[in-house]
């Protein structure tokens, strides 16, 4: 199943089921933080049915969970990404997984314009596989994380690579690189998200999906989410030492090599970036 | 003002007005967030008052904010705590406040006890001011940041110092160190929060309060905020640089010296700590 929060004309928000290619099944007020502790109480046939249809085009599509409780991200989890920003290889059996935390500020929907702030010039995307909790949880095995996740969308993790606050900086501290690193990732509209929720059911191996970028129609990342170091139950699994998993928070698994870092080029007022993951739609937005 | 969110004995949860040393007013469901707002938008005499008067011990003091929008705090914002824990002297001149956020899902409230993790052997305390976002914004100004805070709370920013995952791990690589550090900020309950909100108004100077802890009635911090090195409006106006704060964002404002990383002496169950605010009251969380 698959599934859209969206705004009406008059602006109310909702959410609902997509069906039939073109149409949305209206299945309640707000975003789909109910649908998603449905799908994981209940499995794929447990989120409620029903309501009026509407065409999709009559609606504006927002990110299918507008607030998360949690934007949890990890850094550094494709090999080739890794070594092409400068890191040495990453050995998956003697370090654990780099997450980090962005902001519910930072949460942009399809389509949206995201502005290019004030305080850095070194805009920069990253396309992920998104997955969504429905079940949240304590110390999840490994085993059973993937029952878990209610389902995934796509995100880009826009990330502003070199922050520039007006004033000379000591930038030979590496603490000043890291908070730096961690600070360009909060910026308002940096953490896009959707169009849809795919159910956890229609994605049988979350590890064999296709993940690209295009930059204005130019693919600048493709990858596969085989090539993951710590694949999504793994870092379901690790959060979860970490902190409880609750319905509703959205965990990006990592981007592939093709950021703009590597190359030097980032992004311009006027550019469009378009995410695929494969069954899982497109993710476009536009830089302003 | 004086403000809290409590529980009833039938775990409804309401939020207050005290009054009279030991009452709260009824001021409606849920906790603080719609008091900040209002706080900041009319001033301090434009929270609604009125609703039955309790008293305090017949109910259970939560923390004022159970699920802030973001968890915002600062690392290295007291010179001492900088140089106790093996950094060199900060020069404010030349770098940044050093931001990071902590998850909703590590809030607790006054007398909540806080779990020892099972991911970390050195589980060790910070003493701190907290602001309170009443009227949000972005790219808020120095000399109107404090206009934007609502009130004041008192916080302890537990931290893990040290994660144990059960493998051995490549320790020699300054990015591992700097995600454990991060990681040993989220955990469930490690930001203490409480007892009360005190508007503004009534905090005329936050850069002089004093700050205490004690460790089982032992002093271990005994601070002042004119210590800080960026204050609480410099911090404002840096993270509203970042993105748009909004009602009910909180955000941590460092600790003095004195933490058990700088002695080598941590938590172990059954300890009590008790943090200190002039004219905050007193926030304690026992561990367990």
């Amino acid at each position: 199943m698959k599934f859209a929060t969206y705004r009406l004309p008059d602006g109310a928000v909702r959410h609902g089921e997509v069906v039939d290619g073109g149409r949305v099944t209206d299945l309640g007020p707000g975003d789909l933080t109910p649908v998603v502790a449905a799908l994981a109480d209940g499995g794929p046939g447990a989120a409620p049915s029903g309501g009026p249809a509407r065409a999709l085009d009559e609606v504006t599509l927002l990110a299918p969970l507008l607030r998360p409780g949690k934007v949890l991200a990890v850094a550094a989890n494709y090999q080739e990404h890794v070594t092409e920003t400068g890191g040495d290889p990453i050995d998956k059996e003697r370090i654990s997984p780099r997450l980090f935390i962005k902001p519910a500020t930072s949460v942009s929907g399809p389509g949206e314009e995201i502005a290019l702030p004030s305080v850095s010039p070194s805009i920069d995307w990253e396309a992920e596989l998104v997955a969504v909790v429905g079940r949240g949880g304590k110390d999840i095995p490994v085993e059973d994380a993937l029952a878990h996740v209610a389902g995934y969308t796509i995100g880009n993790d826009v990330s502003a690579r070199k922050m520039d606050y007006g004033h000379e900086r000591d930038t030979g501290d590496p603490a000043v690189a890291f908070f730096d690193w961690l600070n360009g990732k909060w910026l308002d509209g940096f953490a896009a998200l959707g169009p849809y929720l795919v159910s956890a059911d229609e994605v049988p191996d979350p590890q064999r999906l296709e993940v690209t970028l295009e930059v204005n129609g130019r693919v600048r990342q493709h990858g596969d989410t085989g090539q993951m170091i710590f694949n999504v139950a793994e870092l379901v699994a690790f959060a979860s030492r970490l902190m409880t998993l609750e319905p509703g928070d959205v965990l990006y698994t990592g981007t592939p090599s093709g950021v703009g870092l590597a190359s030097g080029e980032f992004l311009s007022a006027g550019d469009e970036m378009t995410v695929r993951v494969s069954g899982l739609g497109s993710l476009v937005n536009r830089v302003r």
